[in-house]
Formats: structure tokens, C-alpha cells, sequence
């Protein structure tokens, strides 16, 4: 685009900008997370358009993986873009991507590690992401198909933390328009056409049978199902801490629930109260197994041994649950935070 | 199946006999609902088996719904599988069929009205159904299309008043295997493979798409997320009924709750409250948006005029929020308990 020229206000223009205005922070830098994909390309010019109107300063962060051939060109190219847009300051970083947890995930942890240590540098107040309601939809299917519940169905939180997700009520389609409207030339990442990733077959083979099946709504109705589901979990997770900061008691070495008190709690909650009480206790997330077999302590109590799970030895003892550390743990579970 | 002759015990037979086993009332009359398609059948024939074993009577209901051609003649086909099984009594109830809410709605209105009346009838203690595992996933992903969060993803309890499903966690294809197994032979309801209903096409198209992209367990990583769901909201109703009862004054023609209690919880809760508020009170159910329209008088509150919901007017008045009846209203919502 030349920058020079000012693109028409078009409808997906004036839908992406309303978006992005409405989670701009009220003051401070914020900094794009920039693919030069058409998500988080739209993302990138409607900051660069409003943020200047709100007051704030914005600049955008470009993370070259280094997994293609050609990589750090596509993040130049990036890069030379979100100047060209306004954006200051630029910056590319490039990151070593491992192995851990799949190619999905080695990629994802590099990519937020960066982010975040960039924006640790400039003291930014917020990183935009580029998700947009076909993530969110794709990422409800995902969560689905483990099965964990409404923890891995609740999606991705607009806000948390550092991270904002402007995008998440825009559908992908409009970010392109959006592109095309500004001619802004995007970049479109093979990996997005690689089937071998989950996430690519849900985009290509089981959304569009769910829209045909179902309805063309479908992606909305996911979408709005994570963030009712997200509401719920708050809720819980509230009184969860709540009720922890009630009656969990500080022991040697540990900490202990009373017996009575997880006994009069509906499951979900006392579910949740195991689980948030070793989370903040010994830094270690519990799987649901682990959890229902602490749980089952107290509602199907019949004089069973300690049990370990790593990292904590939880016992049933004179009318309390007692978690003890036994060294290093892992972390188990899943950080929905962190998903995409 | 020649009565005398007894079944192998093959693994299938052993399954769907021990979920039944497990989920028989300790004493009473039980009836099963019988429609001589292998899920019910199989459910017939375990609980002919389980039931005297456990002490317990067990009868068959089976429902004409009057809408194909020759469904008397399957009807009675049933009751004599069911007498041959050793079941007593066997009643047939044939019902008309109305209109409301489409066919599968009206159809499913009819049948359980005709099973709560054969069960008030002979005093049954409860009544069982034969859904099954993938029953169940089918309903996640149908409200999974509405999009109306925890309530319609929670699925089908295993037990709700009258009504028990032992076979919530048997595959269907376990329960055709134990037809074969058991030699019964079973009816495939035509509309079992009518692409019109939107359940049949979650059978034939989506499930299938989604077991091949996503891997073999979907069907039970979906009922598993419904048992997840469904203790979420269990807890967070509970919580709301013990609010409601701490909080909630009647007032003139109403009932009224406190600005500042409902302004003090997470909205999944605050939302819930005002949900049951008005469903104790009015009987009426109100939707989401309504719901959040309501709730908006607390959080979002500047002047606004009463609100009118059909049935209910709503107004913020003297630090309350009070609810009033208006005369006959609509149910609107959706009841998951009757969903299938």
C-alpha cells in the first residue's frame, strides 16, 4: 500500500477498527503480534489507525520462527510493512523453536516467550494477538476432542494478562476483506495448508461439514458457547479461591483442607478447591484423574493409604486432606491461555 | 430368541448387564422404554435379566407414535419381545403427535408424556431409557450448534426424576453387538436414516468427519465433556438456589433481589440468580438475552426504563431489582432433560 494513500472505509474496515478501538488500553505502548498473515496484518493497520486517535503509542513485534525456508525474509517483509503502516517501534525477533509437546506447541511456547520478553523490554502495557472468531471456533473443536471439559472448551480469554485478542467476535473472512480493501498484500503461511497439524484439519475438513450439516452459524455458536463457558469457570474458579482462602490451613510442609468442608461442597467445587489449593501450593496443575482420586478421600472414604501424585503425597488425617511436597513435580494439564 | 434357550455371556452381553445392574432402584416397579430398536431392546433384555435378580419388578412401556405406515404392527412386535423376555406387564401406548416445536420435538413431547402417565399409572419407581454413549455425543454437538453455552452442551443426565439411562457410557455399536449376540432381532426405525433431521445428519456426516480428523475418541471425549459440564452447572445452580434463598423478598405481585448481592457475584452466577428467580416464580425461562438485558440494570445501570419480558416485567427500584407478573407468558429455552 502506498502509505500515503488513505484506503476507502469499507464495512470490513469500519468492523475490525471498531474492534480494535474497543480494547485499546487507555494509555501506554502496545505492541502487535504481527504474522504478515491477513489476521494479524488487519490487526496491525487498524492499530496503526487508532491507536494514535486513542492516545497511545504502538509498535509491532515480528517472531521469525526460523521453520521455513525464507523465514526471516517473510518477517523483513513483515516487519517493513508495520512501518510503512505507522508502527513504532518495529522489531523482529528470531526464536529457536524445540520439540516439546509437539511442533504445535514448540512453536506456540518460543513465539509467547518472545513476546513477552519484548514486551518486558519496552514496558509495554499490551500485546494485540490477531485471533479472530474462526481461532476461537477451531480451538472449541479442539478442546472438544480431548474431552477435558470446560476448561479446554472455554477457549481463548480476550483478555489475560499481557495478551488482548481484539479479534475474537471478527470472522477471519473479514480480516481478508479487510486486506484486500487496504491493499495490503498478506502473506499466507503454508503451514496453514498443512493437514498434518490438527488445527488445520478442523479449518478445512470439520468446520465447513459442521456449517453444512448444522447451519452456517456454527463458528458464532462456538464461539459463544466458549464465552459462556469461560463466564461459568470464572464463577467457579471464584468461589474455588474463595472458599481456599477460607479454609485451607498452612501445615508442616504443606497445606491441608478440612474434610468437612470439601464434604459439603458440590463436586465441581470441590473439585476445584483440590485443584487450586495444589496449583497455588506447590505451582502443579492436577490432572482430572488425579483429582477424583484425591476427591474420592473424602466421598468414598474407606481407610485408603496416601496417594502420590507427582510432586505431592495427599493423605486423609484426623478430619483433613493434607498435601505434602515430595520434590520436583510436573506439570501436568493444559494452559488454555496459551493455546494458539 | 427361543426363550429357553439362554445367551452366551460374549463381552457385549457382560457390558450392557453390568451398567444396568448398576443403575437398578433398590425396590419398586421399573419399566423400560421400549422402541425395538437395538439400544432399547438390548436395555429390555439386560434389565429382564438384572432385575429379578436384584429383587426388583420390571415392565415395558412401548409408545406408538402413530406416524409410519405398519407402526401398530411394530409396536406389538416389541410388547411380544418384551413378554418373551420375560418383562411384566407390557403396555403399548399409542399417542397423537402434534406440531409444536418440529417433528422431532412434537414426537418426544408425546413420549414422554405417555411414559410419565403409564409410570404414574402402575407407580413405577422409575422409568429407563435406552440412550447411549454416542446418543450422547450426538446431543453435545447439537447444542454445540445453538450455541447456548453449559446448559445445552451438558447433554443428558443419567438420572432426572422418573427417568435413568444405565446405557449413557455403552457404545451404540455395543448394544447392536448384543442383539446379535443375544440372536433378538431388532427394528431399524426408517427415520433413523432420514437425512431431514438434523440428528441423523450429526450421525451419518458430522460424527464420522470428526472421528476421522480429530482421532477414534470423540464420541466419548464428547460425553465425557457433557459429565464435566453438567457438574459445573449443578454446582453453579446450587449456588444460585442458596443465594436466591438467602436473598430474594417477596414483594407485592413479585419478588424482588438486592442491587448490591447481585452486583457482588461473578455474572455466570449473578445471571443464574436472576434465571431462577424468575423460573421459581413465574415459571417462566427466561433466554440469554433477556437475561443479560436484566442483569444490565445492575452492571451497566444509567436511568433505564422497566424492562418487558414476556410474562415479567422487570424494574431497578429502592436498591432492588423487583420482578413482576404481567399476565400469561411464553416458555422459552430449552429443557435438556427432554432432549431426546
Amino acid at each position: 500500500m502506498d502509505p500515503d494513500r488513505r484506503p476507502r472505509l469499507t464495512p470490513a474496515i469500519a468492523d475490525v477498527r471498531r474492534a480494535v478501538r474497543a480494547a485499546l488500553p487507555a494509555d501506554g505502548l502496545i505492541l502487535v503480534a504481527l504474522s504478515g498473515g491477513p489476521d494479524s496484518l488487519a490487526l496491525a493497520a487498524a492499530t496503526a489507525f487508532e491507536a494514535p486517535r486513542a492516545g497511545v503509542k504502538a509498535g509491532a513485534v515480528i517472531v521469525d520462527h526460523g521453520l521455513q525456508q525464507g523465514s526471516a525474509d517473510v518477517a523483513a517483509a513483515a516487519a517493513q510493512q508495520a512501518r510503512l503502516l505507522g508502527l513504532a517501534p518495529v522489531l523482529v525477533r528470531t526464536v529457536t523453536v524445540g520439540t516439546g509437546g509437539g511442533p504445535e506447541s514448540a512453536a506456540r511456547d518460543a513465539r509467547y516467550a518472545a513476546l513477552a520478553a519484548v514486551a518486558d523490554e519496552l514496558d509495554a502495557a499490551a500485546v494485540l494477538l490477531g485471533h479472530t472468531l474462526d481461532d476461537q471456533a477451531e480451538t472449541v473443536l479442539l478442546g472438544l476432542a480431548r474431552g477435558s471439559g470446560a476448561t479446554s472448551l472455554q477457549g481463548m480469554p480476550a483478555e489475560a494478562g499481557l495478551y488482548h485478542r481484539p479479534l475474537l467476535g471478527i470472522r477471519r473472512s473479514m480480516t481478508e476483506q479487510f486486506c484486500v480493501d487496504s491493499e495490503l498484500e498478506v502473506w499466507n503461511d503454508p503451514q496453514n495448508d498443512d493437514e498434518a497439524f490438527t488445527r488445520v484439519r478442523v479449518r478445512h475438513a470439520v468446520l465447513p461439514v459442521l456449517e453444512a450439516e448444522l447451519g452456517p452459524g456454527i463458528a458464532e455458536a462456538l464461539a459463544r458457547t466458549a464465552g459462556q463457558l469461560r463466564e461459568d469457570a470464572d464463577a467457579l474458579d471464584h468461589f474455588a479461591e474463595e472458599m481456599a482462602e477460607d479454609f485451607a490451613e498452612i501445615v508442616e510442609a504443606g497445606i491441608a483442607l478440612p474434610v468437612k468442608a470439601l464434604a459439603a461442597q458440590p463436586p465441581a467445587l470441590r473439585q476445584r478447591l483440590i485443584r487450586f489449593v495444589v496449583a497455588s501450593e506447590f505451582h502443579l496443575s492436577l490432572s482430572r484423574a488425579q483429582t477424583l482420586e484425591i476427591s474420592r478421600l473424602v466421598t468414598d472414604w474407606h481407610g485408603q493409604k496416601s496417594l502420590d501424585v507427582p510432586g505431592v503425597k495427599v493423605e486423609r488425617r484426623g478430619g483433613r486432606i493434607v498435601f505434602h511436597a515430595t520434590g520436583v513435580g510436573e506439570l501436568t494439564g493444559h494452559d488454555p491461555i496459551l493455546e494458539h
